[in-house]
């Protein structure tokens, strides 16, 4: 398989998709193209019809969306682990990847993922609504399974918030004392500090990812 | 099983769970909700934490989110048949569900769903170029799949372009001919004639969904 990302330090969505292959230790190379560089576009219009990243090939298969690629893995490489068992609960860590897929717009817009960062912003009440949200899901995930992943074993749940773990660490969000429990164990997982590590190797600017002012 | 709708005139995320039960005749009791009322959110806070529409609630379980709940009605009671059966196919249908599922922003913000009007509205760069993306899909579907759903048999991706369908015939999109064909034989389709005949029984207007001039 290959996996085409974007830059480490600000791609958000390639993270996603890049996280169910190193938790996993899943054999893969990964190319990674500068984000709106020529290449990137050339490389990805002739792959794909959306030009976007990541982009997953398998032999004659190509998935051009983070959330479809967790889904594929996980069922042709994975068995299906990375949903919980029970179908209740299955659907539950579904409704929350896909809120996470389709919402929060103000939250991506105004802490855009910038890994290399210590930043502050000031944030819209939109954007304050999102934060309470996702504290308030992480909260109750952590009365629930104490010190594990969202939904007790890693589930594609939680690589759709690895972003967000990075972006309020980068905007000093604060949050409350569990859904801080849950960033540390993120934060302090081995996938994450290699993603980390890998970013902080980079030098580009992307100027539209640069919100906010040093702290 | 209960399912939370909003408005079906202008609800282009409710029609997505709706299709899969109408179109499978699968029992449920349908409850509509007027959009942004004080007991829409009542009704809704009281069961999911982001009180939106669609919600699915199946004994103990809560689904919040469509693409979440046309997943989880197709594996608990469908037997998955709502995807491609091989996984190259599969894999490329929920691709596009995915890309649907997140993305056409513009498209979605200019072009709001609003079954009963004729209208006609000018568009910015980005959604004429998502017009052009959903133009090109559908029409390489039905080079493959001539007068069939997007994928052969109907699939959850059917589902998810379902309101674009309606978006594009309210503002008089203009679409390639195999695009058109598809979009003729989505509006020709059972499903869609019982949700716009139940649609034009509604009387409200809600305000931020009533985009462009008649035409």
């Amino acid at each position: 398989m290959k996996l085409y990302i974007g830059n480490q330090n600000y791609s958000s969505w390639s993270l996603r998709a890049w996280l169910i292959f190193e938790q996993y230790q899943l054999e893969v190379e990964v190319e990674k193209l500068t984000l709106f560089s020529t290449e990137f576009y050339q490389t990805l219009e002739a792959l794909t019809p959306t030009a976007k990243v990541p982009t997953l090939i398998d032999d004659e298969t190509t998935v051009w969306d983070s959330l479809a690629i967790l889904e594929y893995v996980n069922e042709q490489y994975l068995n299906g682990c990375c949903w919980p068992n029970d179908s209740l609960r299955k659907a539950k860590a579904r409704a929350v990847a896909c809120e996470m897929h389709s919402g929060f717009l103000a939250l991506r817009n105004e802490l855009p993922m910038n890994c290399r960062a210590k930043r502050q912003v000031v944030l819209s009440a939109e954007a304050r609504k999102d934060i309470q949200r996702i504290d308030s899901l992480w909260v109750e995930q952590m009365l629930k399974h104490d010190g594990q992943w969202l939904f007790g074993d890693w589930s594609i749940a939680d690589a759709m918030f690895a972003p967000v773990v990075l972006r309020f660490r980068t905007y000093g969000i604060e949050l409350s004392p569990l859904a801080q429990q849950y960033q540390q164990k993120v934060l302090n997982s081995d996938s994450i500090k290699t993603w980390l590590k890998q970013a902080s190797h980079e030098q580009d600017i992307i100027i539209e990812d640069e919100a906010g002012v040093e702290r």
